[in-house]
């Protein structure tokens, strides 16, 4: 006697297509979630051709749990992101930097019938995070991914005297700007759309620069040069030219997966002490304290609010892909009435 | 009545030149050093074509001193790289990151008639350096800015249980194998060079592969993965090789001051929290302590000794530009007659 869900899955030819699934008997370490809200990341574009459910930004509800669960109980609020399991006995795992296990199950690779794009998930115990009381599962649901990429070298890395700088703004960027923000750092905007300008200020960047049609960004901004650079932009740029903002040592974290290569000067990276450093997601504990810090702080999303059908799910992935989505899609079943 | 010097300078052509020189009146922060000993670094090509005395890698004995010196006496045996003064009023001063001033003054940017191809040079109190007593000069030479200059990332980023590649034995590479191998870590060898792999061994290193031909280095090692990556030769390299054997979160630190770009795959950067990391000389702090270590733990240099003659530089100029140095030079006064 196996729970039903419904679907929203990738397909062969990029198609999305609703499908129903009966998920075979909890293991001792699961748990099943029913899905309320799921956020949708630049990541689900790559996998609408892979016969998978989508959506890795889920939150919901606890239906039931495994023998051996014991971290969440029937009637919790929980969310998840991309990992759903990691082995706990891998020197990554050891160090508590779980989101570097080589072992891990993670969305597109493992459990590709555990989407958040459902009305029904069944997910391990150990990658589940209760979502705070005072949160919004909207405000939720996009920090288990893209609020917990640009978390991670912010908190890792970020000084409370730096100057740090977000390069474009969208689903991680406006959140980048809030969680500096709300650090207490100064925090600088770089972007090449003008009319995002009110709204970088107002979620609490001190100063924003246009970069469009810029080649010398050292006209821009005052003499306080940038420490930290969170890349946030998923299109290709061209580092070098922050290069004469940037102060030694300088840190710059590009954020989205791109394919190809990526190239600095090779010269003045070395000179001035640079670091490009990848980051990933965030550790179960970083995660953790993600929804803390927001729920604290009031880390906001904003949000394109689409029901969790069919049509709402064709809807919000093609206007992710066309660039259009401010900032962040969030789907929901309680929205589909 | 001025201290009078020999000077072994670059010339717009190309060609050293012999010069005699008549310091001024020292200065009250000023100390007047009798070189005895000047190693050549791979830096003093790139100005082989500038009018200035040559060398800043060099160890003597202190003549004379400024009214207001205090940090070394007449009779001190003292070292420099090539700063020879901080401004200790800006931020990287303050946080005893020096080494970063932007207002300093140093080797071919300024103070040009002060190089240690000399038999006296006048330099600034603040970036000299007293020698550990049981170090000899050569010893002492190329580790005031080839020494420092591998030195800062090991000190700064290598934890005991890491996994150190070293690739390129050279000036730099066979110090930072030594450097490595006394701070206790496992160090593997990367070399396109054969012969060198008895030395590699030797100095310290625990494995030495041969990259010569090689395009998957996934095949090298063994299943141990490497944790920093220390580039030691000046040949641009394809990074990217080394990823496959990179631990997540690993560091890669390029050493050497080339032109051009440098590029690395960007996803899997990001995807394995990957940094290509910058890094400069040493802080005053670390030079001290560099020199304490290698005092300490007996890190030798292997040297090629020249005389300090016009013929002793141009010579070892030459072999320095075909790459033939084993591996660094150290050129003396007391190597004339």
């Amino acid at each position: 006697m196996g729970l039903e869900s419904i679907q929203f899955c990738g397909s062969p030819c990029g198609e999305i297509v609703q499908k129903t699934f009966v998920h075979p008997e909890l293991a001792a370490d699961e748990v099943a979630v029913k899905v309320t809200h799921s956020g949708l990341c630049g990541t689900d574009l790559h996998f609408a051709t892979t016969d998978m459910v989508l959506g890795h930004e889920a939150i919901g509800i606890v239906h039931s749990i495994g023998s051996d669960v014991s971290a969440v109980k029937v009637g919790d609020r929980v969310g998840w992101g991309y990992p759903n399991w990691t082995c706990g006995k891998c020197e990554w795992c050891l160090r508590g930097e779980d989101n570097y296990c080589p072992n891990w199950r993670i969305y597109g690779l493992a459990d590709l019938e555990q989407g958040g794009l459902s009305s029904m998930s069944v997910r391990k115990e150990q990658w589940l995070f209760k979502i705070p009381e005072c949160m919004s599962s909207e405000d939720a649901a996009p920090l288990m991914c893209g609020g917990s990429t640009v978390w991670t070298p912010l908190v890792n890395h970020v000084k409370p005297y730096h100057r740090v700088g977000i390069v474009g703004i969208g689903g991680l960027g406006h959140l980048a700007i809030q969680f500096a923000a709300k650090m207490g750092v100064e925090v600088v905007v770089f972007s090449a759309t003008e009319s995002k300008r009110g709204e970088a200020l107002q979620l609490g960047a001190k100063e924003f620069y246009l970069t469009q049609n810029i080649d010398d960004y050292s006209a821009l901004g005052n003499t306080k040069q940038i420490d930290r650079l969170i890349i946030c932009t998923s299109a290709k740029l061209n580092l070098g030219l922050f290069y004469p903002i940037l102060n030694p040592q300088a840190m710059i974290f590009p954020l989205t997966a791109s394919d190809g290569e990526l190239t600095v000067p090779y010269f003045a990276t070395v000179r001035n002490g640079l670091h490009i450093s990848g980051s990933v997601i965030a550790t179960r504990f970083m995660q953790k304290k993600a929804l803390e810090f927001a729920a604290r702080n009031g880390v906001h999303v904003i949000v394109e609010r689409f029901p969790m059908t069919l049509d709402g799910v064709q809807a919000a992935m093609a206007r992710l892909r066309d660039g259009k989505m401010r900032y962040r899609a969030v789907l929901s079943w309680n929205n589909n009435e």
